[in-house]
Order: structure tokens, then sequence, then C-alpha cells
């Protein structure tokens, strides 16, 4: 399993780790300590070794961040995250707060007693976040103490060793570019911005530059690593050599300087003592990084990383990858959703549906010979009103059976070599009520309505986030979560830059893969997500037009539970879409599928739909 | 007429006036030299006095800058100009550029050589502007020089002299709030931002602040002052006493000390000398003001102007005054538009037609005792290809009939001392072509679309402005322009901080006003727009739902012309909102009109529409 279901929350012993915490401040010189769920490389999953938010307060959630003071202590989290932090966190420990509304720094400047000492660990916050936070300290009159030591380590004495993950290739079959070339166009980006060298922090970027892959944390296949590429096209890429196999070895040494990690802070220090102008993105390097170069003498360039536009816009052959990983995907995901709908109501639990659908992707990767290497997240596996959670995982202590007459919300995703996915699927246990179906057809309205958006060159994901909205919020309701975000290639689920959200200003181009993921979550009863991921089409003219437009690709292939849907809340071009898609998955994917009967199932479940009438009011 | 039809143009005596400005550029030690539309106040109109631009250039667009340099000269400008620009200025001396994509600042950092010095008059920039303009000077080793005197001034000598328009009392059974409680507001949001005094610099929020009106420039009621609000609610009003009769010296006199403008330097210098905190908007501020408060020791606390937001919130008086303007216009409109059907195609031109709908407003609000006060704008008046110009301004020169089977579209409003109005409304001019149609239906789609959205606290006009796009995306094509403006209270037409545009990113609160007004260009063809204003309403239950949603009140009445409606191509919704909207102009508009040829023209052009068959594919 890629996967446990150990309940990771420790609330029984948050007070003596807090306490012992404070009683630490004293000896540093501070008053309060800032402990995000970040570590030096900003991704969402951390090294156990990293995982001090978790081992502090309890919340596992991907992002969050705890302010600690002598009398009271705070732990900030968004909105998919406040069921599941009120659960995981001693509350009489921790207030919870609202990390998009009222993040640290405005808690700090609003709440915070004058004179404030704050200690961060300057490794663990970007330089912009750093910079925030020293502006809203100085607001109070207080200051932002960067600490040589994280304090949470000191009182951690059963820290888990820091990871040493294997690295592996990705040939250029699946990478489609040769690492040559990407490093000959980030030194490009090196001498546009006018600098001598730039600091890569983020092993996403590590990844697709040297086409290699890492197995530091779950789930995303980047190895924990920093780079520094100089303008003329050479890089050092600081690895522990225990790391690199021959043939990896082989790999890297015609492209780069293998150094240890240890000598990267030498590195950067030998830079600024050289006065060089160093590049690097103020939005994912640590603020150290930036400390140890403009501390030295160097000049500090500030440019977004100039991997991640490139790595975003997928080449063909990444595409091509995609396509088949989502076919391959798709057939497992029939194998399972068939299997659930053929077992009684009550005899499956949430757990035992996790185990079942990582078993049905391993299988089927190995009979279509194409492994299924991890999967790309925690599976989300939500029955009746744990639906309604929005992030949720599953655990020994929350594991619930899937009942009669309620919904199951499942979200998954694998890494194959080929490509990553990621589907969420809302499907019936027995019969369900009429209020569940007409939220999950206004959901789906939602995601067709996205799905059909044709839209001009420079239209950015704020402008269409709205669209997967508008059927809800014409009945009155929301989801407090962004519609869409970046997917990468055999990398991170979660991909920059681009997004489908209120703050995705990112242009959608070409290539880009997104997710489409609407949702309705009604507290303490059910949930409804319907996810497939989309790639960005080219722009191609449309007949009586002027302009050619961009558009989504479908590339999730499933069927959407058809029992959900009330066929006349759906417009003729909805309705005209989703037949038109399950007739496409089912050609697609039967000739996938092993068993007779989940060919049948599918059968079924791709059968067209058709309205008794005209499209009703809502 | 409150509207000339005079050529501005003056494109024969650009050589020489540019020749003229080149000559003395060496005497003032500058290479280049900005020449912006604005003025000090930053607003939509200047006075003739500060029609610089324009008298340079030829060029009489409401936004735009040129730059000059020795061996080119470049005009910049929006979307909304591209087609009037080539038209108005000398392309033998004028290159033209974008001023949205490659402002001057973008411009001056890939085109200017190294070391230019480039001329800037600090009271036409805001601070911000000057700011940006200096990194970009910074980034090619040149200069911006801030100039003592603007060389333009120095060689137009039949300047106009500075305009003196007398100022108004508009009454609280208009304003709907006391002025000195709106001084109390805004002296409060100084003390809440820790500053001492706030520089107003906006003539909107002078006049709404102080319950006035002006008469400086054309079609915009606000007064050309500038005012300084202290932290304990006492205040400067700089405003020549000639411009002030008894009634409203007597008003003002109990809420403000009047200064003379000449006054306010000496006024900014001494806050500085004192050490004052000063707040002012650097979006809005020009840089002069800035270096003279903190050129003498005084400290900028930047922030939006504190009246902004309250003045765009439109209260309940302000609302009802609106909806009353509202009808009266729509009354005018309904006399213009049945007047120009009953004309012979080809006997009307277009600037007939203005001075017909002028007449119209003026009539209509004698005869409901309620006097056209202005128009809001310059009549966007185009028959035929004039259409397609998006912001065109007919004159003497480009006047044009109103030929059979050409749509004529016409943008225009009145100034009421109850409200603001701005309305577009595109007509066929006898028969006219599927394709007008098709697109005229297209457009109202997405009018319609925006007009029935509901949407939660918190959304901005940014995600809504594909609301209004989606049906021309999905047919090809778009619109390069925002989706609306806001609009004030018997004030600009043109008001922040609210918009439904891409860079709408102000929450759209209860009482604001804005435009939605989608259209469809063919250049050398022909153009439609339709518009509305819509008032942003509060939040309220929807049932089923769990969140209370705001929406949009529809102010403007007036049928939209049935005739160039396809209505198999709208959806059931869409059909019942066109029908049920021109069932209520028709019932609050018929008793107001005079004519009883009018009366049945509204009812006819009113009258239900129904399908032929279901929704077509369009």
């Amino acid at each position: 399993m890629f996967q446990s279901f150990d309940v990771t929350a420790h609330a029984t012993a948050g007070g003596e780790r807090l306490a012992k915490l404070r009683s630490g401040l004293d000896e540093i010189g501070i008053d309060a300590l800032l402990v995000p769920r970040s570590d030096r490389f900003q991704g969402e999953y951390v090294p156990g070794s990293e995982a001090r938010l978790a081992w502090l307060t309890g919340f596992t959630g991907s992002a969050g961040i705890a302010l600690i003071l002598r009398d009271s202590a705070h732990v900030f989290v968004d909105g998919r995250y406040t069921t599941q932090v009120r659960q995981q966190v001693d509350l009489d420990l921790y207030a919870t707060e609202d990390l998009i509304k009222n993040p640290p720094r405005l808690w700090i400047e609003e709440n915070a007693p004058q004179g404030l000492r704050i200690g961060v660990d300057p490794w663990l916050h970007t330089l912009a976040d750093m910079r925030l936070l020293e502006k809203a300290a100085d607001r109070i009159g207080g200051t932002i103490v960067r600490l040589d030591a994280n304090p949470v380590d000191a009182i951690w004495h059963d820290r888990p060793a820091e990871p040493l993950g294997k690295i592996s290739l990705q040939p250029e079959q699946f990478a489609g570019r040769p690492a040559d070339e990407k490093l000959a166009q980030i030194a490009g980006a090196v001498k546009e911005a006018a600098a001598d060298a730039c600091v890569i922090t983020d092993p996403s970027s590590i990844a697709w530059i040297y086409n290699i892959r890492g197995s530091d944390v779950p789930h995303t296949p980047h190895p924990l690593a920093f780079a520094i590429v100089d303008k003329d096209g050479g890089s050092r890429l600081f690895l522990d050599d225990r790391r690199v196999g021959k043939d990896t070895a082989g790999h890297l040494s015609g492209l780069t300087a293998l150094e240890a990690p240890g000598a990267f802070e030498t590195a950067l220090t030998a830079l600024g003592k050289d006065g060089a102008k160093v590049m690097l993105d103020p939005n994912l390097a640590p603020a150290r990084i930036a400390g140890l170069i403009d501390g030295a003498g160097g000049k500090l360039v500030e440019k977004a990383d100039p991997a991640r536009l490139p790595r975003a816009q997928k080449n063909a052959v990444e595409l091509a990858g995609s396509r088949t990983a989502h076919e391959r995907d798709g057939a497992a995901m029939v194998s399972f959703l068939a299997w659930i709908d053929r077992q009684q109501p009550g005899t499956v639990d949430e757990i035992g549906a996790v185990r079942r659908l990582e078993e049905a992707r391993r299988t089927t990767g190995e009979r279509l010979q194409m492994p299924l290497l991890d999967i790309s997240f925690d599976t989300i596996s939500g029955a009746g009103p744990d639906g309604a959670i929005i992030h949720y995982r599953v655990d020994t202590g929350t594991n619930r059976s899937l009942k009669e007459g309620e919904l199951y919300l499942v979200d998954s995703g694998g890494q194959y070599q080929d490509g990553t996915t990621d589907i969420t699927r809302t499907v019936p246990v027995g019969t369900v009520g009429k209020e569940e179906k007409r939220f999950f057809t206004l959901v789906l309205k939602g995601m067709i309505a996205l799905t059909l958006m044709r839209f001009p060159e420079g239209t950015r994901g704020v402008d269409l986030d709205a669209v997967a909205r508008t059927a809800l919020w014409k009945a009155g309701t929301d989801y407090a979560h962004g519609t869409g975000h970046g997917v990468g290639s055999y990398l991170s689920v979660h991909e920059g830059p681009q997004s489908i959200s209120r703050r995705g200003l990112q242009e959608l181009k070409p290539g880009m893969i997104l997710s489409n993921e609407p949702g309705y979550y009604r507290e303490g009863a059910f949930g409804i997500r319907i996810e497939n991921l989309v790639a960005v089409s080219e722009p191609s003219p449309i007949e009586g037009g002027d302009k050619p437009m961009l558009g989504f690709e479908t590339l999730t292939l499933c069927p959407i539970d058809r029992r959900l849907v009330i066929a006349d809340l759906l417009s003729p071009e909805e309705l005209s879409w989703l037949n038109g898609y399950h007739a496409r998955v089912r050609d697609v994917l039967a000739p996938l599928i092993g068993l007779q009967e989940d060919r049948d199932w599918l059968a079924a479940m791709t059968a067209p739909i058709s309205q008794d009438r005209q499209p009703a009011a809502i």
C-alpha cells in the first residue's frame, strides 16, 4: 500500500510538546515561534523528518502554519481543512484561524502585543513570505528573529532521519525533450535576466530540467535537491551521491556537476563573495538562501523560476503519455467502481475501498505493462458525511462503512511513468434521495460548463473560475476551494503556476494540464465532487468567428454516475456533452477491461440519457 | 447642445507643433517628453486648457499618452481607440502603440536608447505612475526629469483660460447623507491609517464629501479642486471664491475653510515642514503633491482615497434617484428610437440623431420636471461601419447617414440631479441581414447571462467578466473592452473602484452601480453593443441554498430591439428574462410617454417573443 491508515493526530501529546516548546523560547530570546507545514522545498509533501507541524499540533493537512505565543497558540488553515483541523487539533490548546483571510502576518498586526519577538526558521519561509512577516512585525514595533536552529527539532527526540531516496531517470520517450536542451533554456533565461546564475529550489523544476525523478516524499516523485545553473549552461546539482545509481550517474555526469548537499551553503556564500547577480524566485526560494547570497555581497535578481512555465506546458510526448495514462487509470477506476457497485451496502468501508482501488490500479498497470509507481496523493475516500470533509483522509479512527442511501466520494490518482492522474467520482450507495441528485446535477453542470469553454489567448484561470460555480451560485451555494489546479507529468499532482481559481493570474497556455473539479459539501450529511483532468488545447478557428480560441481536451476517462443525474436539469448542450463523453469512455475503455462483468457494467453506466421534457427550472 | 461636432483633429498642424516642441527639448536638457491626456485631477475629461495631447497630436480619446523623442514620436492608446487614433493622428509623424500591452514604461525599457533623459510634468502623473516610469528609466540607465513647467504650454499660444465653473449644491434629498457625516467618515479613515491629514485629489471625491457639484469639464459635474482633510474632521477646500455663490458659500462655510487654489502648494509644504503624516492615494495623487510633502520633511501614508468605496456604494436615496432618472431617461430613449424608426432610411444622419436624442432627453426632463443638466458623455452615434469604432465620436468630417440594411449603434447618457444614466442600444435601419442578427443575439446572450448572475459576498468584477463573453467566445469572437464600468450618482459616468473586467479586483458591494455592455465589432462593417446599468443588490437567500447571494437589479429601462433577436438561439431562461424585462419596460414607461404614436411603438417593441422550435446550435 502506498497509503497508511494510522491515526496520525496525536492530540494527547500536544499539551506536553507545546509546553516544552514554550519553555525553550526564553533561552533563545523570542516571545513567539512560527511553525509552518513547509520544509525547505516548499512542496506539498514533506518527509517525516520535516513534519514539524503535524508532530507538534496533530494537524496533517498539506498547508498550514502554527503560531505559538506564550499564552495562546494558533493553527492557520485554509477552507479545505476547516473541518479536519477541528478534528485533529486539541482545541483546548490551539485556536484555529483562517489562513487565507487572516494569515499570521495579519493576525500579528491586529492581535500581537507591541514589540513581540517572533522566531522563524529562515529555511522554511520563502523570501516573499519573510518580507511580509517582517513588515507585519515592523507595524507592531516587533522583530522577526531568523533562527539558526529550529526549536521544534531541539525537543523532537524521535525525529526520523532525512530521506535518501533513490534518483531514477525519466527517459526522453516520456519526457519528450533532452535535459541538455532544457538546461540551455534555463541558461538563456538567466542571461535574459542579466544574471550570472540561478538557484533552482523547486524539486519539480530539478526533476524537469534534468529528466530525473526522486523518491524522498510520498506521492510526488521529485528529488529534494537544490541546483545552481550558470548563465553559460553549466550547473551544480546538490545531491547525496548515495542516492544516485550507475545509470543515473552516467546520465547526470554528462549534464552537471554533482556536489554534496553540505556544499550548497558554501556555494551560495561564494557566489555572494564574487559579487554575482543571482536569480531566484522570491515565492519559492527560502529566505535563508537569499540571506546567504546578499549577506556575502551578491546581488539578488528576483524572477519567477524559469522552469515553471515551460514545465507546465506539456509537450506532445508528455500529452500523449498523459492520454495513455488516463486510459489505463480509467480502466482501473471502472473495475473499482463496478466492484463497489456489486457489493451489498454496508459491507465495504472507506479503508477497504481505498485498498481495493489501489489494487485495481496496481493490477491494471501490471496487465497493461505500465506499473503503478505510486498513488498521486492519499486517496480521499468519504462515505456519507465524511464526503463533506473536503480533503478527508480516512484513518482507522474515522473509518466508516458505505451505507445504503448515502453518497460515496472518492478522489484519487496514480503516478505512472507516462503521466500523473487525479480523478474524483461520487457514486450512490443503493438508492439516494432527490436532494443528493439535485446537487450532483448542479455540480455536473458546473463541470460541463467549464469543459465546454472556449477562450481567447491571454485568458487566465481567474477569468474562468466562476464558470464552474454559476449553477451552484444560482442555487444559493458554493464550494470553498478552487476549481482547478495544475497537474505535472509524472510529477506533482498539484503543480503551478497554472490554476483555475480566484488567484489564478497565470494565462492558460496550450499543453497545460489542469483539474476541473467543482463540488458541493453539506457538513454532517454528504459531499459531492466531480473531477476530470483537462489539457489546454491549441487555439483553433471557429466557423463564423474571427479569433482562434483555446479550449479544453478532457483527459480523464470514467463514467459520471448517471443514476445521480436529473436529466431535466441539464440543457440540451450539457446533455449532449455527457452522452458524447460516455460514448467515448465506453469505446476507449472497453477493450482495456479484463472482466466481462466490468465491461457489462461500463456499457450500462455509459448508456445515453434522455430527457423526459423541457429543461425545468432548477 | 451639450456636444459639438467640430472636427477637433488638426493633423495638418501636427508637424509644425511637433517640430516646435522638439526644438525646445535641448534648452531644458531633455531628450524626450511624455505628454499624457491627463490633467492634475486624473479625470476622464479635461478642460480645454489642459487638452495638451489633443492639441499636439490630434487624438481626442479619453485615455492616451504621447512619447516624443527626437527622431520618433508615439501615441499610446487602448483597445477602444485603435481605429480612432489611426483616423485622428498623422501617421507620418506618430507611430501608434498599445497602451495596455506595451505602455510607455515597457516601450522605454525595450526601445529607448541607453541614458535617455525623459521629461515629465509631475502634476500630470500619479505617484504610482511616476515610480513605474522611474524604474523603467533606471533600467536603461536613463533619467526621469521632473519639469517645473510644461513644454507644451510654452508653445501653445492660443491656450484657453483655466475654467472657473460655478459650484452648486447637491442637497440631501438627492445625496442621501449630510456632508458633515461624510467628512467625519473621512477623518475616521485618516485616524485609522495613523495619519494626521489626507489630501483628496479626486474631484468626484470632493463632490461626494461636500455634497457639491461643479461645471469645469464637460459631462462630469465634479469641481476641479483639491482638499486637505485633517484627522479631527477639519478641512480646507482649495477653490477660487469666484466660483462659489451665496447659497453654496453658506453651505460650505459651516463645513470647511475655503482657500485659494494658489495656497495649495504652500499648505502641502507646510504639512511637510511640520513632519505630518499625510495620507494620499498613490494611484490618484499627482507625483508633484507627494514631492512637495516629502521634500519638505513630511511622511506619506499611501492608502486608497477613503471616499472612493463609500461613494461607490450608493445609499437608498441615491438608488431611488437612479431608478427615477432611468425611468425618465427610458421615456426619452423610447421617443427617440420611435422617431428614428419612423424616418425613411437614408434621411437621418449620425449628427441629426444625436441632436434629436439630446432634444428628447431635454423635453422629457422638462415635462417630468427634472431637467437634463448635461449629457453624461459625448454620444456615440455610429451607423454601419462607424458602429464598429468602439468609442466613435461623430463630427462633421465623419458624419454618415443611417442607411437601409445597416445597424445603428447609439451609446449615450444623461446627467440629472437624481442620477447619471448610460445606455446603448443597437437598432436595424430597415431590414438587416442574418449575420447582424446572429451576433446581436450572441451579444444579448452575454448581457442576459451577466444580468442573471447570483454570486456570494467577496466576488469581484474580474470573476464575472467572462460570463458576458462566453457566448461570443464560443462563436470565435470577443470584444476589446471591459464588460462594465462603475457609474456615479450625478457624477462621473465612469467611476471607480468597481468594474467588471479583467482588472476588476474590487469586490462587488450592494449599492454599486455598474454598466453591463458586451459588444461585437466588425471593422469596416458594423458594430453591436447592448448596455444596461445595473445596481448590485443586497445578498438574499435562495430557496434550497445555504448562502445568501448578491445579484443585479437592472436600472435601465428601454426596449432591446426584438427585430434583431433570433429567438431560437436563446435558452428558455434567456427568453423568459427578455420577455419579462420588456413587460416591465412597457408597464413603467408607457405612462411617462407623451405621444400616442410613441406609446404604440413601445407596445409593439415590447411584445413577447416566442420560439419556433428547440434552441438550435449557434
